[in-house]
């Protein structure tokens, strides 16, 4: 079976680079993917395939049944792309301005339309059912995952795959790990309002920049003091504005940053800490502040189970040269609200382009197109041994 | 001879005013008052004063020699603008754009002119020599005193005496201190280099907005631990700017401030420390710096015998109701450079003006133009007494 | 009349070092002065000097009415010892083990009352009263001053003056100063409680030694920020004791210092604004403490008119060599309390031993004891042409 | 073979208990067990067992030779005491004064040795070979470890494995972990050189208590900063003594405290940044330090085959109920230095006693001897299936 599988993946590689091109030519930034989802939907309704749109948003949701019991997995696919204007020179560049798909999503969306056109032809020798969400708007918070598992998506599923295409990572390479995967990624912003003045007086003002620096040097203590040695957390002040003449005292200071953690109760305390030292540091000062924490997405935690199971599995796959238990990284990815529903798991598909390799987000990213393949065979393969 | 001097001031009043506005019309900026310049040397020319022109610049130097011995008494008066544009709604209101006499100098400058004719007009019985300095470039440093100076303004002077119309005391009060009156304005900036990054990979950077924060912090201790108690200075960090996006680590900062000081060996040890905790803080993080200190003038430090001789003086002047003991003043003025020369004092006259009082170098400055009188009676008076 | 006074002081002079001495054999410390007070009152009783013991305590007040009418001029001695163990080689070392007048206020004491007993000797030619007021307890928190005031020391008293030998300044010299001459001494006690554990476990802590140094940190802006930096203030952290095994997270920190200013003002600031850093950052910490502030004397403010007085008045002494317009001391002073009740000044009498010199409180402390005779002459002829 | 294994080692365990109660009453501290060497390499020479003993100091290295071929395994077990009193009231106590086996060495030793007579009983029919290795000197840097492998304690060794009885753990627990398990517990002393003075004077001193505090607050971006988010290290300064009078400003100042690594990079970079952050404050202070970093063990790491397969085998060990992934522990085990030589493993095998449990390294510690038959079955298994 399984290797029906993969020698129907490669006869549709072609379709899946071509889909591929289509989408990253029309890109649509988050929450305003609706070319692109009547395309997903379009193309599921042509193949007879059970879909339901508007998901949750601009979510799309296919349903692949197979003529033997079994379980229900979910595979999934993001779909939007980055306010970015692409600056490479290709044929299939982004036809739209300032819109790109700098993040490989158009890369996952053709990946699982081929992949669940597959399935669907399979379906007579298939167990079990398969979920094919197809998600909108993961660059942006709140993501369009909560939204669509409050709408169904993950109903009866039993166990959930994804992957992202990843072009730091070499061709043939699967990047695990169990647990944390991906940081939460959140951001902040300080407002300290003192009383500003002549250079000369101090004593009639509330110095913002030196509120502001002993805040700094204070916040220091999150990490060193207050979280678990054991685990990892982040605060970094990315920004520190009082733009003032030389001789004036400042009456404000604007302090921005971000804050990475792996799990709740960290995230929790940091920002518990966090606001306990400004509040502390401003009552010191005389000083009033507007403190504002952004939460992105929660971390992304990996199931134990289901990411041996991927290793394994993956370890079979044609092409898949590497399993590499990668340590986490501190971007943040809305997969995580589905593993907190269902157990499952999330893993890296190498996909580094020869030549220079730019990162994810930037205007020249591009990604090695064979990584497609290996990413439809990873998760088909996952899919079809869950029953086992 | 010194009722004489009254009387004659009295009813020269008016041309005073006349000049005083002339003047207020047409400002000229700091080294680029020319007109300014011709118009005082032509007024002594027509009156048949010996003057000197170009003296250090655009300096002009007038004499008057009395008839009988004494010594040499010098009065000074500066004649330059700002560049700022003149908001006031009055008849004499500045016809030239973005250029104001917003610090009174026009009025220092009718004031001695008329207190120079009358003392020329007296020289057959007077005693000593009257020198009367007419000064460019007060409000920007390297300013005028000291090419004056260079170029012979003080030669063969006993005394000086100066005066600044004070918008914020009132009519009647002269304001005068024994030893430092008027600090030493210096400024500074410093541009930390450190490394930046990522804001999730603090180890791979060099948080220059942490080593920013630290300087700030450390930086109290030069007035809290390295100036003497009983001495007086300050330092303000006034501008603080690393601005970037919140997730970033930031490569460098900016810092801005002020230092204020009344005494050399003050200033120098605070350029000094500063220096010190600049560098060894940025060693300690692993940054490099650019550190620039600008001096302004020297502290304008009044000599004891000559500062009580002028109160003991004023008290006498008809309309000085009030001699009050200043503490000293934050600005800058350098007057200093004459009274590091030769013995003398420098004052403060009240003119504060009716209704709403707006501080020198405000756009919407005036003075009350009766305190021109009482600054001649005072000045004229401290010159004649000078020889008893 | 004041040529006779000082025939007559020059006459007593053996007389003054005999009881000098003879006090520094046998000295109490503060509040348990009863056979020094004895000695006083017996002193002037035995001359028939109208004399009131235990006035606020051990405090001693002799009275001498002039027969000509006159201003009523209090005069001060105090005559209090220290703790101390008497370290000197010399015939009228200190007979009583660990109690030493290591501070000249034997001298103080015969010096007034041998003036005491010339001024009773010469009241039939005198104007005006003398108040001749013999203090206990200078040198221990609350003092004697106070309670004496209370028990109607000041009563009716026009003016008073009051000097301290002074062993640092040398013999002939007199040090004067208009306005703060000695400072407020307070001292405070700062107990952090954090929550101690293991050096490897930060996260179930409050670090009491990071909180302390933030504290420290903290504490250096009362001085550099929130004093007018024409006024002088000190604050020093002398001693921080969180002492541990290395390998443990500190429980608690015990911060002591000192805080001096120059006026009641300043000084409230400094305890308030303490209290406000120390709560702000025991908040940011989580942590709590216990902050006892210790106010020492009032800082002692000479009147202006009365300290010009004395100046004029000691140029004339016999012995005076030199006037010298002091800065402030740090040291305390409770001579403060008369000075917020009466108009007068104090000032130092210069003292200085030949050969090596020791500071006051010291073990090995003496003072030249001509310098009594001075002070005797000054402070008579302050007294005597009080009425002038 | 592995289940007469088992039978001998439960009815030998008498033996062992007998052992390690006599160990228990005859303690003696690292660098001195002569007496417990001489016990050890007795028992050996009483069974005909080859053994060599002085080997790297008190070191005793058995050797048990299978008859057919295969690896040779070492196991190892320390057997010093602590400087402790007993304060246990129970039959076995120690008999010396101040001296006490509070880490559970006796239980190890009693392990080995009987595991160790019985793998010499069964040598005819074994594979491979035993290296017994009873290390003295555990708790003391430098330790015995190091010696001994320069002594040739691991010459032709394939593998090591070592446990630890754990109080702290229940019975049938196994802890085990891949990678770091134990951190390298080093530790700092700071000598602070400033310049003391009266506390009213702060410009004439270099206060050592400020620039402890800076230190303190700076040293917070080591952990916050400086090291990657994704590795552990802990900074804590659990001692700062600076005592002195409170009106004082302090020459000097002592810190203590822990650095906790689990790699070596990060711990050189924890050295190597301490300094230069001490430095870099010192220098902006104007003071001077000493400053000594003391390594404690490195990190103990265990590799992962070896681990993997302690945890497959140890499962099967009869009394073995619960296999844990424990995170790392902040203490520190001179096991490390044979893991740096030849793979192995390294585990906790849990020994919490009835009733009250008290820490390693405290006057009441004791364990549940049944642990000993726990580890004895799971070394002796690890040791015999090393050969498949």
């Amino acid at each position: 079976m399984i290797e029906k599988l993969y020698t129907e993946l490669e006869t549709a590689y072609p379709e899946m680079v071509d889909i591929r091109r289509h989408l990253h030519m029309h890109p649509e930034v988050s929450f305003n993917e609706t070319k692109t989802a009547y395309y997903i939907r379009h193309y599921y309704e042509q193949l007879g395939v059970d879909v339901r749109h508007n998901v949750g948003g601009n979510g799309v949701v296919a349903t692949v049944r197979g003529a033997k019991p079994g379980k229900t997995i979910a595979l999934r696919a993001d779909f939007d792309a980055l306010p970015i204007q692409d600056q490479k020179d290709v044929p299939y560049k982004s036809q739209t301005a300032n819109v790109m798909h700098a993040c490989g999503h158009d890369g996952h969306t053709a990946t699982l339309l081929v992949l669940g056109k597959i399935l669907h032809s399979l379906r007579r020798e298939l167990e079990g059912t398969y979920v094919l969400i197809h998600q909108h708007a993961e660059e942006l918070v709140p993501g369009g995952a909560m939204a669509m598992i409050k709408d169904g998506a993950l109903d009866g599923v039993d166990q959930i795959f994804g992957t992202h295409l990843w072009s730091m990572t070499p061709l043939g390479q699967i990047d695990y790990r169990v647990g944390p995967i991906i940081a939460a990624a959140d951001s902040f912003t300080l407002k300290i309002q003192g009383r500003g003045g002549h250079g000369a007086m101090p004593h009639n003002t509330r110095d913002a920049i030196v509120l502001g620096s002993q805040i700094v040097m204070n916040l220091q203590q999150l990490v060193s003091r207050r979280v678990d040695p054991l685990e990892s957390a982040v605060l970094s002040v990315g920004s520190f504005v009082a733009e003032n003449p030389f001789n004036i005292i400042a009456d404000q200071a604007v302090l921005k940053g971000t804050i990475r953690t792996f799990n709740e109760q960290i995230r929790d305390l940091m920002e518990e800490e966090m606001e306990r030292i400004i509040q502390g540091n401003c009552l010191a000062a005389g000083c009033t502040y507007e403190f504002t924490y952004n939460r992105g997405y929660s971390p992304l935690v990996n199931h134990e189970k289901e990411t041996m199971y991927l290793k394994d599995i993956a370890e079979q796959v044609p092409g898949v040269k590497k399993l590499y238990n990668t340590p986490p990284l501190m971007i943040g990815e809305d997969f995580a609200y589905y593993l907190e529903k269902v157990p499952g798991t999330f893993f890296l598909t190498g996909a580094m382009p020869d030549g220079e390799v730019y990162p994810h987000h930037h205007p020249k990213f591009d990604f090695k197109e064979e990584a497609m393949l290996i990413a439809a065979k990873t998760l088909g393969s996952a899919a079809l041994h869950a029953h086992q």
